[in-house]
């Protein structure tokens, strides 16, 4: 069994060690749960700080020139560009995840209804981050189309003749499992389909290499892994065969052409500028850039591949110590083995046969790891095919190998000393 | 003629003069572009600095309910609320203008189609803001529809039973002409038609009454007069008559009935809260409030209409000395003289007979000033209906009545002195 001395050892030899000197950690917090919001880079403070009294206070509307403020959703999807496969002045950084959503998913649809106007169904799956298929259904009603939702294993069986687009989250956010990007695009291609694919919970988590997979269609979040701050601007990539095809339809002036002229006309700029809608909140996408650059930083230390065996070292830590430690107190594992079927969290499962309504616990379970300062967090389950989970995040930027051995502790204590049955750990609040 | 003096006695007298020592302004600086990017209020460094050093780096995920983020777009709606003559509950401050106005367009489109299926022509003004007039170019391709776009006097001829929509801009961000609100509402829903109303230029400028006027639809910005900081999220309202009646398409998670169950299915919230899409830029959010507690803290000293008065006098002050001091110059009034015809800005023309080429000037006289630090800005005409024009905006929560004298005189020596004929003023650039 490894121990607490293997940990620190392993810790003292990782080439990656020097990465978490760049964010600003409270004292007494293991955080797992960078796949919800990552914490705060150092530089963030200063940066938007500058960006409040500098920019804004003294440059007032001189710095949408002198301070590149027209440039930003531009900079930093060339940024996050390097992150997911994508080339320079393929991705903008701008708006929310849903929001992207709907402007690919449109442009999809157009594609698909030029290409194979037969074509009237989006599948996705059940347990796609709801936000998404609510969008789908949003624009299945506009268009007349239909939302089919599978469980993972139905994918392949799924892709008839009648699908139009296939929307995927590329790492599930319940349970981490991960799908080969490649080869399901592959398969789509071959069944006629165009993909859409949710980063969320893989950009800065683990290699992505969109032009690789020739995926269609890709958007993600900048709040999560990238570190950009709460409700940080999203960001949007469509492949270059793609990008000049169609209008998406919020079709605002920072996506025109020439946005200054104050033409009544639209005239979509070229290429992923047409993207762009309204005007982007500044503040916002400068922290964004900060969380962005801690992730670049990796680059000179092996980029995204390091970034992964170690997020990969980490969660096999994690599984194995959260299995034999807590032996005995109902834990399974949700997420994957398999290296290549998981992104960067684990995902627990609990079974209570003594409670008699059959409840879990997992939720109590997370609040009282929280009091202790270990920050996961729980997504309900609905009973049947997918139990409630308690979910961590293992975020290799910031965290290290004894962080893992002591949460586990934590959450061994927690279950040998039943302290989560406490009445302050059972009341429900809103969660993320 | 009003003297210097006049100027300063008016000053000291105005009852309003405090509220500026809200605002951190340059040194130098004459603002005449609030109407484009507001000044920075003094709390919001500490606030932004609080939001990302205590919510964000010590709170970390627990901030969605300690910090009280979930509830930030419906806190600063109904701020923005009273502003606009509209109940708490009826606005939240969200995403960009563009895209809000995609929503409420959106929702006004459908309820025209199913009340009046055979109205198939949405109204608008020619020289609207040109991202209005893009998101209803992309929504007619949408549906079949068709934008008819007409000049201020042509707009009620144009009520035929053919039209769905109006859609106005109340104040004109070139010449700053005012549309009557209650009356324009009153002609449209007499027609048959429905309206929205961008108050991009209004919220915060002039007395807004959207319930008194029964308008149907609204939206406007953050970072005008509201203060809000660079691209600071808009706000959206609609008449609860028509809040429950449709999704609207962006139907995202934070729209739904309960976000937190996760379910697969879309349930949108009751009221205004459907018109959420995704997770909003706490940092750009919280600058927001800052600004809004600027225009709000006029409250005490009644409030808009006192706002009102001295933007009145502001402009009426300015008109006088910029007429009377630059005669002889070519200069001519582009916004109206009724005060009821008018928002808070001030458009000049230039003619300028000796140039060969018609050349107005207007671009480079606008950058003399700008050098000389009084910042207001050009817009470029079409050289027929709509000349070059030279737009100042008069905020008066900062603006005081020696700073339009001495802006006016700035104006006057540039002209006498001819330095605006400088190559540097002559070169152009992007300019917002």
């Amino acid at each position: 069994m490894t121990s607490l001395t293997d940990c620190q050892q392993r810790d003292a030899q990782d080439p990656l060690r020097s990465l978490r000197d760049q964010f600003s950690i409270p004292g007494g917090v293991i955080y797992l749960d960078g796949n919800s919001l990552g914490v705060l880079p150092k530089t963030a403070a200063a940066r938007v700080a500058e960006v409040v009294t500098q920019e804004w206070g003294s440059g007032l509307i001189r710095s949408w020139n002198s301070a590149g403020w027209f440039e930003m959703p531009q900079r930093l999807g060339d940024k996050i560009a390097r992150l997911i496969g994508a080339a320079p002045g393929e991705v903008v950084a701008t708006d929310s995840t849903s929001i992207n959503l709907y402007k690919v998913l449109s442009a999809a649809l157009h594609i698909a209804a030029q290409d194979a106007p037969q074509r009237k169904l989006i599948v996705s799956e059940r347990s796609n981050f709801p936000t998404d298929l609510y969008i789908a259904q949003a624009l299945c009603a506009e268009r007349g189309l239909r939302l089919q939702l599978v469980e993972p294993e139905e994918i392949p069986a799924a892709l008839t003749p009648e699908v139009a687009v296939l929307m995927l989250t590329h790492v599930n956010y319940r349970t981490g499992a991960m799908h080969d990007m490649a080869a399901v695009t592959a398969a789509a291609h071959a069944a006629g389909a165009l993909t859409v694919w949710d980063l969320a919970h893989s950009a800065g988590a683990v290699p992505v290499d969109l032009n690789a997979a020739r995926a269609d269609f890709s958007i993600g979040c900048g709040y999560k892994y990238l570190n950009g701050g709460p409700g940080a601007p999203a960001f949007v990539w469509v492949h270059p065969r793609h990008a000049d095809r169609f209008w998406q339809p919020l079709a605002g002036w920072w996506g025109h052409a020439a946005p200054f002229e104050f033409t009544p006309g639209y005239r979509p700029a070229p290429g992923i500028a047409r993207y762009l809608c309204g005007t982007q909140p500044m503040l916002s996408l400068a922290a964004l850039e900060c969380g962005l650059d801690t992730v670049l930083a990796a680059e000179p230390l092996g980029g995204m591949a390091a970034l992964r065996a170690k997020s990969l070292a980490l969660s096999d830590l994690f599984i194995e110590l959260a299995l034999q430690r807590c032996a005995g107190h109902g834990l399974g594992l949700a997420t994957p083995r398999a290296h290549e079927q998981r992104g960067s969290q684990v995902c627990l499962t609990r079974t209570n046969p003594k409670a008699p309504d059959g409840a879990s616990g997992a939720y109590a379970i997370v609040q009282a790891l929280i009091a202790r300062g270990v920050i996961g967090d729980f997504r309900a389950g609905d009973g049947d095919r997918h139990p409630d989970i308690l979910r961590f995040g293992l975020t290799p930027l910031y965290l290290g190998f004894e962080d893992v051995w002591q949460a586990v502790e934590h959450l061994r204590q927690v279950l040998e000393s039943g302290e989560w049955r406490r009445p302050e750990f059972n009341q429900k609040m809103a969660v993320t």
